[in-house]
């Protein structure tokens, strides 16, 4: 169960949204790009408040690891982790399926790659008793967030929810998600988009 | 040109030494693995004192940006950026060359996986006028570090200096490094190491 909403979140949530809106190029009608604060340049002080947000979202459940996956969801795990005093455990993504003892695998399926990779967890790092937020920098079908969700049930752990800061939302992956009982916690949510205009879902 | 060592640098090199002989594995002569901290599990607290370490080194050097390769150096260089409050942008790596206008490019070596690897950095994130400090997880051969450094060069940049929070000192790239003229901050330097035995350099 979730915090509730502060005003404070829609400060930060309109943060976001204005940095999109200011630095995010749409190209064709799927894919944006935000690689000059979010996912190749990183900008610490727009992370670090976007972590704090996340926090005080999800501060009340008790989570005491992040899943992430490499690579652009480590800078965004990392400065949330920090505000829940927790340590952080990125999977790895391996070309084909390196079956071991000593992992848990999840196949996760890319549609803009179009192919599929295998992501690894060694499995001394994720363990029932741990409490889990999965976070990550993009959501668009969800696979991404469906392969970690595997991981975490491989390991007993109790999964407490998701933080994304881009939802795609007119991709539909957050909102199946949602409907299956995850607590998807996502600070931008765009339900439209073309090369002139960008539309937030409102009131998230 | 570095800051002094201040006495606290010392206990922070104690700190990461500690870890590493408490929670470092040797695998054959080459192999360290401390990814119960450093590169798979994040320790969060840990990566912020060394953080904190590196801008010791380095605060009165004007650095801008902090320049990390995918994935594992990402973690270590967002938690150090927070001290310079600046940016982080991490290299690329690439399967094939992928040659654009918009991006440079360097080769990287791997002598562990026996292959080459394209890193890249889009263009409009590394400039002339920038003061960059380079930071990796790891040195050994020092393939990473030349990949960055090339980056850099190609960008007119001006290169700080490099640090790493482990480098094996007989694996001799860090040296190399230093003779050529690079400042070379590490944290840990392992001369010797064996499954029961793992020997650092004194008076880094």
């Amino acid at each position: 169960m979730a915090g509730t909403a502060s005003s404070c979140q829609f400060v930060y949530m309109e943060l976001l949204e204005r940095r999109i809106k200011q630095s995010g190029t749409v190209i064709g009608t799927n894919i944006l790009k935000v690689d000059s604060f979010l996912n190749h340049q990183l900008d610490i002080a727009l992370l670090c408040e976007l972590g704090r947000d996340v926090y005080h979202h999800y501060q009340n459940c008790a989570v005491n690891k992040i899943l992430t996956i490499e690579a652009s969801g480590i800078a965004y795990a990392c400065m949330t982790a920090q505000f829940f005093d927790c340590n952080v455990v990125f999977a790895k993504k391996k070309g084909a399926a390196n079956q071991s003892a000593d992992v848990y695998t999840a196949n996760v399926h890319s549609f803009t790659h179009g192919n599929d990779n295998v992501i690894a967890v060694d499995r001394r790092y994720l363990k029932a008793g741990d409490r889990v937020l999965i976070m990550d920098d993009f959501l668009a079908h969800g696979e991404a967030i469906r392969g970690l969700m595997a991981l975490v049930a491989q390991s007993g752990a109790t999964l407490v929810g998701a933080a994304v800061a881009v939802e795609k939302g007119f991709q539909g992956g957050g909102d199946s998600l949602r409907q299956e009982g995850l607590e998807v916690y996502s600070q931008a949510i765009v339900d439209k988009m073309s090369e002139s205009e960008i539309v937030f879902r409102p009131n998230k």
